[in-house]
């Protein structure tokens, strides 16, 4: 027990990240190849935080620490380590400790683990694992990614439903091997499929000779095992669940997926609409440069070839810009305003759709309302970009045609911003990809036209 | 109990959201002021998905919702609803019905529904608490907007730290008032100073006469109650956590913050950082038109004044535009490549600081690695450029130009996506809060001045 955190007010905040201060002690350790001194900083710390320390530092002394102290790595510390340089940590292992590591983890977190391994590694964690574990763990392989059968863990307490409170106690007090974290005991019945569970505060607060199944809790769901895992952190978010159990095509217990996992596999969805968002893939602070280029690039070129289409557009109106140069100026603008205006409807709806807020009960009425805002602010912008064309460059027509080709943009930025997330959905694409490139190059496309257009026209 | 999600394979996805179909049937229900109906469409649903019904249905439909089925609307609906709506529903329910509804949530619910009521509103609530529920809430309410105290529940399971778990289990048998879930019982001196706790896993595989203190968990956190509620969540993911005591000035426990809390937390903090990284402030798909216009229009404005800077920049080499037109054509791609590469940089940065990834141990590195990039995928799209300009234009030196002009900006575009949220981070200010825009104009104005000003040089 420490209470590191109670003082956390005037001191470093321990409990919200590591301080630089100790990154820095820790670093300085390894360059003194100070042993002691590094087991003193490190052994308080939490797994999740000594893992962060090993992500931070940079590689040569992430090879240095493995090497002062890799016999104190435990199975956690594995866990919790970014995938990206998880690979390079397990090679940097004694053989015996990765052995042990693994051996005290719950078979979801070496599921975790073995995923992005290759399979001389993966083989020899395997080997490692008690005869029961190693099992459970190849059954869970068998499962394909990113469904619930990965995700959830094979050690489970469950009870046969006609037992009462003190039968359970009595088990579970003899049971050795039970989870290291466990919320409810499983009602089954004598198929092994379940039927209700309870919670441990329930059984803790009743009498002995109160039957599990009359304190059930009220509502009950079960997984299928084949389930996506965005679904099933989906559930455990909207219905605030603790722990569910998971069940095979036949509807027997498999297994048991906690909070913990689908927290994280919320993070890991936020993380991937923000990123796609941005048009960047996967991403990770510790990867190379090389590999941040390889992950980037192909973004950077779609982006290229549209942003040529939309110079395609205004090639065709060079005799124009000619003719009034000022056209060219003002071109930009009409193009952030665009990109903004769709990346704000965008940015909405896809989030909408990923909170299943946005469905076809209402998305004609979010539409109607997208194009309406977007008429709204254009008439804004029109206004005031009128002034500037009056005072700014000297004419009031050259005002009006860049407030009307404005109005246009927006409107067209906010019904794209909503559509293509839409549209891409529907096609069960995830709609927070590419999403962004389709919506600028609309945006871009229709705005030069319409100034430049309209220029030609009322201007010459 | 229900088996509704077992079968889900199959049938319409219960668990993931609700079916289109349903909520048309309970529209239908509602046109058709059929009650029963209503009630035998509502009844099943869990209360967090009755919300959702509320939040996707017109308003005029939610008003006749709520006057045919109001008796029905429990506390935890009101406690699952949007905030945007949640003032809305409150008023048009029946004041009985409304003071019940309150009287069985915990008091941390309580808290979130006052939070964003009027102050009519707020006391009639307060009024038709329990005494000893309205204390603890307008305690809980004298805590500052956003801190721990504001988002744990006084609810607490504690015992003193000498009991044995016999003793534990006896106090839980006999004790009434039991929140609805807890996972821990905590630990506490004669001072109420927690020093421990214990899951309730461990008391239940525990013989009776273990002492509680010997079964404590190893690692133990308390937060205290001005903590920034970002922290909190941020706690509880990076260690697992499931629930957590709540300590006031003196370190006496005061509350306990469960994991649902925590995820809800930081379910808002994630949705935050991306919308204010597309430029949307707050934004529900239940706000109005105008509504949505207020909060957009200033972003947009903000846009448009730095759309003007850059649009100056370009004026100012009129002469060289109007002597070769196809400058003009080639701006929006420079624009746009420096924008991307920039939005990719700023939205890796912004999310290394949310999750705590990115910190001054390493801020030199990332910098330097962003840099690279830039310089590595500029040089790529430099060639690329260099022979669109080639062929496509019919001048290599224009490429050469173009392909210089791109290099430069994608660098600082990669740079000032990164230094602008840490200087941003430094200074306490939100990273995600203004950052767009103002990477935006860097790669803009820079972009445009050496595009230009090299175009000047080299090809007049």
């Amino acid at each position: 027990m420490s209470d590191v955190v109670s003082d956390g007010n005037d001191e470093e905040d321990h409990d919200a990240g590591l301080s630089d201060r100790l990154i820095e002690s820790i670093v300085a350790a390894v360059d003194a190849q100070d042993t002691d001194r590094l087991s003193e900083l490190l052994e308080p710390l939490h797994p999740a935080d000594i893992a962060d320390v090993l992500e931070q530092i940079r590689p040569a002394e992430r090879r240095a620490l493995l090497g002062l102290w890799s016999g104190e790595i435990d199975g956690e510390i594995l866990s919790e380590i970014d995938d990206s340089i998880r690979e390079e940590v397990i090679n940097a292992l004694p053989r015996a400790v990765l052995a042990d590591a693994v051996r005290e983890l719950d078979t979801d977190d070496v599921v975790d683990i073995l995923e992005d391994l290759e399979e001389s590694e993966q083989s020899f964690i395997l080997d490692a694992l008690e005869d029961a574990d190693r099992v459970a763990v190849e059954q869970a392989m068998s499962f394909p990614e990113g469904s619930a059968g990965r995700l959830m863990q094979r050690e489970i307490v469950a009870a046969p439903q006609h037992w009462s409170v003190g039968e359970a106690i009595d088990y579970l007090r003899s049971e050795e091997t039970l989870p290291e974290q466990f919320y409810h005991v499983i009602l089954v019945d004598p198929k092994m499929h379940p039927v209700g569970y309870v919670t441990l505060g329930k059984i803790l607060s009743s009498r002995r000779d109160a039957l599990l199944n009359d304190i059930a809790e009220e509502s009950f769901r079960t997984i299928p095992a084949l389930r996506d895992e965005a679904d099933v952190a989906y559930m455990f978010n909207q219905y605030h669940l603790i722990s569910a159990p998971v069940v095979d095509e036949a509807d027997r217990l498999v297994g048991v997926i906690t909070i913990d996992d689908a927290m994280t596999v919320l993070d890991e969805e936020h993380e991937e609409d923000i990123l796609l968002l941005a048009g960047v893939g996967e991403s990770s602070l510790s990867d190379g440069v090389l590999e941040t280029v390889r992950r980037r690039f192909p973004w950077l070129f779609v982006n290229l070839i549209t942003a040529n289409l939309a110079a395609l557009v205004i090639a065709q109106f060079a005799d124009t810009i000619s003719l009034l140069v000022v056209l060219a100026a003002l071109l930009p603008i009409v193009a952030s305003m665009g990109g903004n205006a769709g990346t704000q409807s965008l940015t909405v709806a896809v989030r909408a759709l990923a909170s299943k807020g946005l469905t076809s009960s209402n998305a004609a009425r979010v539409i109607r309302r997208e194009a309406l805002v977007g008429l709204v602010n254009g008439i804004g912008m029109a206004l005031i970009m009128g002034a500037v064309g009056f005072w700014g460059y000297g004419s009031a027509l050259l005002g009006v045609v860049l407030g009307l080709a404005m109005v246009l943009n927006l409107v067209v930025a906010a019904l794209s911003g909503v559509l293509v997330p839409l549209i891409l959905n529907r096609m069960n694409v995830d709609p927070a990809l590419a999403s962004g490139t389709f919506v600028t190059t609309m945006t871009d496309v229709t705005g030069f036209f319409v100034f430049l257009g309209l220029a030609t026209m009322v201007l010459l």
